[in-house]
């Protein structure tokens, strides 16, 4: 298979969570202009989207929902399990710790780490939280492959790479920091801030040219 | 000046944000092979988001990191200050609400709103839980523009509307579900699991690549 671009990799989630939601209501085939509806975008992007990998089942007679969702959730990994531990149990790591639709997707987030003695102990959805100094013979003895690191930036670069050193393969990090390793660490960085002043980029937009227009 | 592309706007904060960890270290000029090297994207790419909007001067001499960080904050509206509710004082709202560097982006939360009686009149940063009931007249009275969405899917598209007859201007949405109204109205979805499973995607490819090699 080539490689597929960073652009259509983001926008299977997105499929999975629109095929998700037809097949709660018991749609069984969508056809590629029924989505393009949806979700606004181009029937023909949808199209090109799926013949990366290799097209998803006849066009013609539309997709069958419930298989598509199936193929989709296999490219992305979620037909197995992945265990995950949050270091960070602010908020924001507990915010992710009792999200439930993660444990439907097959992410089993095993335990939280702080450093906060006031946190530690502390049960946050199925999962505790756990001293920060355990947090690497933890991640050994239990083969964790994910990591979110919802902790400040300071600390953020030398945790990683102790945590390589562990046998972690992927990080989700909302640092506010860009993390980058060798290539085969994965490294997903999550800067909330930066979607909030995309927003504010656009509402001044529309405020210059409505002032323009009057 | 013409229509900017949705890619790069989406670059705009990263520029921010590396320009000010600049601009803290001292620096006051640097290249666009500097800017290069430290945020992995090729110079070319650099000039070329910057000729959007005029260049941002002198290139043969670097940009003057200052006046580039302080140029690219007029253009995401962080020059004035944006008055933000939060609606949903769960976790992930209250992670919202203590995020500090907000305020320093000019970024005013004045509220949050809930409709848990057990969480009415918390503290959480400078702002205070207020009951759901009252939040209408709130954006009202306070001409709010921002509102912060952390709250379950259901609920957020019949209070979105309802907001919007209010006045407010743009949805900082994290409900698990796209939002979409007329043009005058600005959404940045954020989907948090979608970031996840790319990961999850790029995990998966890594390892199937390991396979083959083996």
């Amino acid at each position: 298979m080539n490689k597929i671009s960073d652009a259509v990799i983001s926008r299977l989630p997105r499929y999975y969570r629109y095929l998700d939601e037809l097949r709660q209501q018991n749609v069984e085939r969508v056809s590629s202009e029924e989505l393009s509806r949806l979700m606004h975008v181009t029937a023909s992007q949808i199209r090109q989207d799926f013949n990366n990998f290799g097209g998803f089942g006849q066009q013609g007679y539309g997709y069958n929902v419930q298989s598509l969702y199936e193929e989709i959730g296999k490219l992305l990994g979620l037909d197995t399990n992945h265990s995950m531990v949050i270091v960070g149990a602010g908020n924001l790591g507990r915010a992710i710790a009792n999200y439930g639709n993660f444990k439907n997707r097959g992410f089993d987030i095993v335990a939280l780490f702080d450093q906060n003695p006031a946190l530690v102990g502390m049960k946050v959805g199925d999962a505790e939280v756990r001293d920060i100094e355990t947090l690497y013979d933890f991640v050994k003895e239990n083969k964790v492959e994910i990591v979110a690191l919802t902790l400040p930036k300071e600390p953020a670069t030398e945790i990683a790479e102790k945590l390589i050193d562990c046998g972690v393969k992927a990080f989700w990090n909302f640092a506010h920091t860009d993390l980058s390793f060798s290539d085969d660490i994965i490294v997903e960085n999550v800067h909330l801030s930066e979607s909030l002043m995309k927003l504010t980029y656009r509402l001044f937009e529309n405020q210059k040219q409505q002032k323009n227009e009057e």
